[in-house]
């Protein structure tokens, strides 16, 4: 006896109502035009692939894959691989020891254990009104309640907006921030924002979960850039890196700097997510750095990426002067431009698209709710085009952008 | 003014209060100690490392690399690989498209995706009371309410009791099942297990996520092994697939087929979750499939893990005929022991390490909640060892067993 009449028509798909809440990117919509050929585009956040190390990694791959038989084998965290981490972190201006270094599969799969980690169903989260997508999509099962505070073109995180949803009593599981390059806004933060922000994390008994995955990604001539709140705060601060940015995102490699005691809980977590990281690309991330070929990579990369910088800022000034507004990045891939009012910037990416030939990502892609900020900014990526190319890039935006101011 | 009176001395860790429902493995503990030098290992569910096809990787990873810089990007879902999955779900019964095929970061990752998919957090599921303990893990952040059949040592889940359990009106968000070498069971379904629960499946509008990790690795010489229940009801069953088994962990490899409008949902809690499935990892798994390599290495797989199988088998009958009970497997990695009567096994496991130089797996690191069954099973995998090694191995385990008997 089976009660065919109350059978579902369809399986229940319980994230389905979760998602109504998420704007879909319409990133995703124009996705297989941005790729046509001819388009110039900014839109995605990858690094430039001819900068990839492509050569040296074969070569490892082709020497590690014969002689280790175990580098194919599922495996415990490579012990000389979180070492190597502690040294980076050393450069960073955070002490901390291999203990407190968890792997992962990329830092977006840190940023997912965290939520997993910290956020009850329904628990509350704080991040700024414009912040990376991936993190609320590493968010979206727990379906959480959202706070956000705004954030400014130049300063990046409103901390006194912070610090007054504090004093009033919400106790997010967490605080999420990027220090350095902000992914989308570019802005890389204050000393003394991040010393508010560690400060406030302590007084409050609220872990922020600090997304450092371009404080490698530098482009000031004097000297290294600050250090991470982590430097200022070692309990209350999850930092989160990543080699996909400094190395290659196909190695699918990040890290974790947390308190000892969290990574048993971890590893249960990633155990369920994904078993291990590929024990394989641990060892070729620990052979490349082994090499002591970083500091020269990591050189030409910002070389590189500062003139992309450069030229997009130059281009800028040269076809858009006036009304619009953006800022000058010191880290990272991404300029944030604000454009003199609202658009339909969708309806835009679509015509600058098919018209023009040059793709960007609409604010919108970025925005928790509903924001007046979502229909008049922009991220354009810096650095997978070369300077001739951003000149013209910027060239065809311009006239896109004049066709609706 | 911060309210230092009230600032927790810790991060709330919300998973933390939901692990404590979670038994952990006591495997843990001892895996320092399986790990030493000298101790025969049937613990682990790992292939053999000396059958991983390390040089036709290696010779693969040397060519893609410096040819393709874009196998080091961020990328879209390989569209051959695609395709090739398709036609292995052919060699198995299963007829769909490449647009079904989601693919993952191996089959763990499926578990993973499907529960944040489905499942409500304290949403229903059902699943067997001894069941793969990934599962447990994979579903973990959600908080799922358990519901749980018995299994039987020859013939798997108890197909009478999930019926039972759904005509009671238990309306679960899927039900877990393993169709071939059951981990850690060892069992395979019969074909009318398969066709029952195709049919509750659809009747009730429960879906089945139906974990076929080893449903390439069959020891029958008459023929094939049966088709999955995909191949049954392809609507109501999401299949799992996995390359960790048949060619490399390390590959991090799996995939999914399900109903084409799920596709988008996926891929944002994939995004959510580490952004893209390694794109070298696609191609290296879509270059051995191309190059026909495929077939011969299933046959030498399953000639060798077969002759283990039965040298096994044969161990157990020499050394331990009488009271204990186990089964035969025809598919899969495992054995599944039970003994006469309850005892302390991670207490047996320490001393059968420590004193006689054998490691098992025991029934409680699979158990869910309180079950009889969990102190009187063990499960010994039988592929990792060669033939005089098992021998060896399970004479140790009877003097082990022999102590406490």
């Amino acid at each position: 006896m089976t009660p065919l009449a109350v059978r579902p028509a369809e399986p229940r798909l319980a994230v389905a109502r979760a998602m109504e809440g998420i704007r879909q990117s319409p990133l995703r919509e124009v996705m297989g035009m941005i790729r046509r050929p001819g388009v110039l585009s900014f839109a995605h956040g990858m690094p430039a692939a001819e900068m990839l190390p492509a050569e040296m990694l074969a070569r490892g791959a082709g020497e590690i894959l014969p002689a280790e038989p175990r580098h194919l084998q599922y495996g415990l965290p490579l012990a000389e691989l979180r070492e190597q981490v502690v040294e980076l972190m050393r450069r960073r201006g955070v002490a901390c020891t291999a203990e407190q270094v968890f792997l992962t599969t990329g830092a977006q799969q840190g940023l997912s254990l965290l939520s997993h980690l910290l956020l009850d169903p329904g628990g509350d989260v704080l991040l700024e009104e414009t912040v990376y997508d991936g993190m609320q999509m590493a968010m979206l099962p727990m379906r959480p309640r959202l706070h956000t505070v705004p954030s400014d073109l130049h300063r990046g995180i409103d901390v006194d907006a912070v610090e007054a949803l504090l004093q009033h009593g919400v106790r997010p599981a967490f605080l999420y921030v990027v220090t350095e390059g902000h992914n989308p806004l570019g802005v890389s933060l204050s000393w003394e924002s991040r010393q508010r922000l560690a400060s406030l994390a302590k007084s409050y008994g609220v872990p922020i979960v600090e997304d450092d995955a371009y404080g490698f990604l530098t482009y000031e001539e004097d000297g290294e850039a600050l250090p991470p709140i982590k430097a200022i705060e070692a309990r209350w601060v999850f930092y989160v890196g990543s080699f996909s940015k400094i190395l290659a995102p196909a190695l699918r490699v990040g890290w974790l700097v947390v308190p000892e005691e969290l990574i048993p809980l971890l590893t249960a977590l990633k155990h369920g997510s994904d078993v291990d990281t590929c024990t394989f690309s641990q060892a070729l991330v620990s052979r490349f750095l082994d090499s002591g070929s970083l500091p020269l990579h990591l050189h030409r990369l910002r070389s590189t990426y500062r003139a992309r910088r450069d030229a997009m800022l130059a281009a800028l000034d040269r076809h858009l002067f006036g009304a619009s507004r953006w800022n000058r990045p010191t880290a990272g891939m991404f300029v944030w431009l604000e454009l003199p009012r609202p658009v339909d910037l969708v309806a835009l990416l679509r015509s600058a698209v098919e018209q023009d030939g040059v793709a960007f990502s609409p604010g919108i892609a970025f925005t928790v709710g509903a924001s007046e900020q979502a229909d008049r900014t922009l991220r354009l990526s810096f650095v997978t085009l070369a300077p001739e190319q951003i000149e013209e890039g910027v060239r065809r935006l311009a006239r896109a952008l004049s066709r609706v101011a």
